[in-house]
């Protein structure tokens, strides 16, 4: 079963203590669709201006991604510029170019309208709203968000909770939405806002599911021994847990621990190397054998 | 069998933004021994003044702990006072006391000498290591340590290293200590010190152990709804930690795992409540309860 996966087709310029890279294949749905491509065929809705290299185009399609919903645009690509502190821990924005997105009105193509998974990939809450306007058939809907839409556009966010099934959102934007410092809180109160499932990213500390019911999921982060860069890591973490979703037998409640799990292992892999470089190097059985090694840094 | 528990015993004024708590009693040999004493018989060496009140001696001697190593010395008993911040993770010392800490000398009375399990709570790595001096058939020995004597003793915990089989601190104490951002980094670094095992101590976020061939372990947290006062966490975790290993059938390396998870859901109980407030309140059965309960969170 395909995957629908809206959001943004960046180029990103990411300057780290080591090194710097500018224009790479970016953007929450770049990073979340080559991480779904692992696990199943995904349909990508975005926009991306003429200057947008022929290359990155081919590592999508390479990577199971069909892109009859990726606009062409005239104009330049998003372009976003960013730096990491030396513990790779803090990131701060250095320029940010909208470019073609400035204008973008996310248009499903007909056959994606009634794909069952759909991932609103991080993006202004108000298109994400206009996606599920043009949805038929929708199964399990999750929508990833960032502090920039908890400051800018609050309401549109509040308005497009009510409709989904799943939330995503770090745990610093955890506390901001809610005013509640304590994480278990802070979950109760974002059940009140809509969706029925809620996840907290927490990075190198793994991940927290919950469901409205108060029933709780610690999920694990791979440990890492070197991060080249996290960017995109969020994204790949959604990206591969929908994957998984969309092709494992049984039901959403059935499978979503394990696709949790499957979305940590992407997000790892994301991190060992800039934009996507490392994601696009590794395979399904790499994917696999971390997961294996991941239940056994766990067991006990 | 019983565990060996060397430390402070203390008595903490803690305040936070909710409330003020004087003179409860603390310490990491009482938090640790209480811990343990869920478990196993607990043997206490430390040294208390003459302020140090009855009601206190009687409740770890209700939790299981022999006393006969407890020095009432004349003067007045460590006491540290602290303050928390609204989000309970950044803490301030605003006083410390040494009181009898000051000439403190940890003698161990003959029958504690061949005790396998040792557990060397926070205090000075020189007092860490006259202990192991006295030392007749130890079996497995853990040091918990912290900030301060990196910064005031980073000698003599050195020393101590190349002589215990377990290290036990946490993640900004790792970075500090050897100069890695990357934890996993840290653990190698650190094996390279002494040590065959590892704990990296990450509060909410659970803990990671290492061994030194590199296997790893990712020891969950139980999410906690209600933080009243963190004090003593750790010693807590460590506590049960080794109050479980000294009890479980086979070796310490096939118990090890589940001895982090009872060790991080005793830790979890004593952040419900002041001091030991509230772990003084629970019971082994609780403990199970919780363990299981930890367990079900965490299965993928």
């Amino acid at each position: 079963m395909s995957v629908l996966i809206v959001g943004t087709t960046a180029l990103d310029s990411i300057k780290t203590p080591k090194a710097e890279n500018p224009r790479l294949l970016g953007g929450s749905a770049s990073h979340a669709a080559v991480a779904a491509g692992f696990f199943a065929p995904v349909q990508l809705v975005g926009v991306v201006g003429e200057d947008f290299p022929q290359r990155y185009l081919k590592l999508l399609v390479k990577h199971n991604v069909d892109l009859a919903g990726l606009e062409i645009a005239p104009g330049k690509t998003f372009h976003w510029s960013g730096e990491y502190e030396v513990n790779m821990n803090n990131r701060r924005t250095l320029a940010t170019e909208l470019g073609v997105l400035e204008t973008f009105d996310p248009l499903l193509p007909a056959e994606y309208r009634a794909t069952p998974f759909v991932l609103l990939a991080n993006f202004a809450p108000a298109l994400q709203g206009r996606v599920l306007d043009q949805l038929t058939k929708p199964k399990f809907i999750v929508a990833d968000t960032m502090d920039l839409w908890l400051n800018i556009a609050l309401a549109d966010l509040l308005k497009l909770l009510k409709r989904v099934d799943c939330l995503v959102l770090n745990d610093s934007e955890a506390r901001q939405l809610t005013k509640d410092d304590n994480l278990v809180g802070s979950l109760k109160k974002i059940h009140k806002l809509g969706p029925q499932y809620v996840i907290i990213k927490k990075g190198e500390h793994g991940a927290i599911l919950s469901h409205r019911s108060g029933a709780l999921f610690v999920a694990p982060a791979y440990p890492l021994h070197r991060v080249v860069d996290p960017t995109g890591a969020g994204d790949s973490f959604v990206g591969g847990m929908m994957g998984y979703l969309s092709t494992a037998k049984g039901s959403v409640e059935d499978n979503l621990r394990r696709a949790l799990v499957y979305g940590s292992v992407v997000a790892s892999f994301c991190c060992e190397g800039f934009g996507l470089k490392f994601t696009t190097k590794i395979t399904r059985a790499a994917i696999d054998a971390r997961f294996k090694e991941l239940t056994a840094l766990t067991r006990f």
